[in-house]
């Protein structure tokens, strides 16, 4: 079966990754066993850093919902930074700590009775994340133990690979149009490249929440698993795709992804405005004054 | 199963709708019970609104193929503007009152032996029905009761939702290759947003008519139903979409749609000569001339 | 089943081809037999001409794994421009005769240790090649009767249809990232022409080599076939696409292809130039190097 001039992947030398996977220093005190795990944590998130394997888990620990604030955006950006400038750290698997929970997604309370001074801090906010996201030179992977709607479901189609619990009852989509918003263009863009351009107009026009198995069927998530392989099997995909070489990885990445984010770079001022000038509206404040009642309702 | 944050798409609030589905007016005699339905109708086109619900009905009643042709064209957009005007009406679902085809697409003698000027007027008329139609306010659907050649795969590609008969003998495509000539850029913009870009090459440069449980497979329609469920279904599926807020589901369906209807926009005098010049070869004449007779024998 | 205005594509008279599928000639001598099939050769590839077809077939032999370094990429053109401007060709069926392998892609030792002017030519060599390949008035079929990586890979996505040996031992795909290097940007256009957006960013950035059943799945090739039935199969799909009328057909692929192959032809010389200063980095060639090393060790 095997032929000349064909490598099979599992034969690829393990060098090829970054060489730095070996926590190393001048400080490391001699003859004590290595510290395989690093972690820092702040109000919303929590990241652990296994240095054996280059691996970061970032957990959303913020409820009841996981809903991306100005605070858990500002947090979460920091974070990915903090990574993408640790040489130790090649990949990061995003999970929640919320149960039944992924992320509820952008925080309407930021987006109702606001000025519009913060509603552009919070907007940059939102680009910041995605950009810092969606372009990220480490490998991302999605672990989603729960529902990801509107901007939760942003955050998954932002990482290069998404698992989902198996679970039905858990969905995911852009389902801003049931709010009587509209998702923004690299919301769209980053949504059309994963599922294509008719299962996007068909998806957002109606605001669907797709159960996990229907998200799977049409390549909204890459995978299902039961839940308590979840970890189990994030850690496996990760492995694979650490197993190229960084280099040619990220400039693939990159060429696969930089039309789309460029688009927003070259239109982020506009996109702050548009987004300002939409959210002021006032029947816009009255759809979501709706629709947080609404919930207020379910919950009590 | 429920969780906060996240809300299934039955309990959103109707109201979201435009306010206008009751009919109401000064004249409006009092204690009467409401009129349901309005129908206004020409030589080609019969069209009924029903105003409680807000859902028109176009039939193209044009026997025997319901072609295309330059009065077929002008009822048509003239329909559909007065529709499009109407308060009262928020989506349209089109369908054919001529057994087994739903349109056969544009009349070859249109195309045949005219003089420039009526290829020019023809082509704008054609045009102008794929511009006001995909890029509608209101939803509209394709209940395709027949076959659905050429220009009449365009006026389903053009909708929001297709839902076709499921009878094997019922084909649907843009053929336009196996006449000889070539669908225009945009028929093949529509097409590639439908079912992307592979699938289009193939069916485009092999001008396949497929059956309709092999356009159902790679998505060139959504949905197949027995011929007797069809209006039904169009019902069913026009409701679903009308839960959601217009004005959100406007704005969503114009930024996956206008990159696409504004690059016509943008060159449409230069398409109309580029069809004039293409059509009024000898060489393609020709061929439409071979066509007709060829049809004119099955026929006889 | 028959209804007015639709044409199965099998009744289409087969008069739309090219009248010259019958040679002909001053010096044909009466009364013999018309030479059905004319032939030539060179060093590593072998071209068959079915003058009352008008299929041609190249072979390639250039073993041990048919890759494409100066010499092959040199003759490939040259037969490929010969059949275009042969009137009494119209398709070409591409397959290997070198046993379980198609092409391994690009020859590596053409970019090792080698003159920036020597890259330079290499590079053009490839280029000329695909766009030559992608953008061929003939129908071009792929007969996939072994590996296919990379470069090989590329000159099957080329062609108008793929298909391949059933055999799973068989792989296909563009793994130009195992290798430590990128592949170039329309590479990458003509992968996303085929398989979409989504499959051809996890695919690139994995350098995933598909084995054939996978590969058939998602679309990278259209068909699969036991390998005895591979030539039958190709020259009856052939025969199907050859029922069209050139001129139609050729316009056609050519609408859905002159973006792609326009956006090569405008960064022509600049591509050259990344393609030089990437390959000559001290890492790649490295990379390059320690990859040889691996093949000789696994053939010895």
């Amino acid at each position: 079966s095997v032929f000349p001039g064909v490598l099979p992947l599992c034969h690829w030398p393990l060098a090829w990754g970054r060489a730095t996977r070996q926590p190393c220093g001048p400080l490391q005190p001699l003859g004590l066993p290595l510290a395989p795990c690093r972690a820092f944590s702040n109000n919303k998130i929590l990241v652990e850093l296994d240095e054996s394997s280059g691996v970061a888990t970032m957990k959303f620990k913020s409820p009841p919902v996981n809903s991306l604030n100005l605070d858990f955006l500002t947090e979460f950006c920091i974070s990915l930074e903090k990574l993408e400038n640790d040489r130790a750290c090649r990949g990061v698997i995003f999970t929640s700590a919320v149960p039944k929970i992924f992320s509820s997604g952008l925080d309407i309370t930021e987006m109702c009775g606001k000025s519009t001074e913060h509603y552009a801090e919070f907007w940059r906010a939102v680009q910041e994340m995605w950009l810092r996201l969606y372009s990220s030179n480490m490998v991302t992977i999605a672990a989603i133990n729960g529902s990801s709607p509107a901007g939760g479901c942003l955050v998954a189609l932002s990482c290069d690979y998404r698992i989902m619990v198996e679970n039905p009852k858990f969905s995911i989509g852009l389902n801003e149009a049931q709010l009587g918003i509209v998702a923004p263009f690299w919301f769209k863009d980053t949504f059309v490249n994963t599922v294509g351009h008719r299962v996007a107009e068909r998806s957002l026009q109606l605001g669907s929440l797709h159960p996990a198995p229907e998200a799977h069927r049409f390549g909204l998530v890459d995978e299902l698993v039961p839940e308590e392989k979840l970890q189990e099997k994030a850690a496996a995909v990760m492995a694979q795709w650490l197993a190229l070489p960084d280099h040619a990885r990220q400039l693939t990445k990159s060429m696969m992804r930089k039309a789309v984010s460029d688009r927003l770079v070259a239109h982020r001022e506009e996109d702050v405005q548009n987004f300002i000038s939409f959210i002021s509206k006032e029947s816009i404040q009255k759809s979501l004054r709706m629709y947080m009642e609404m919930l207020k309702k379910k919950k009590s």
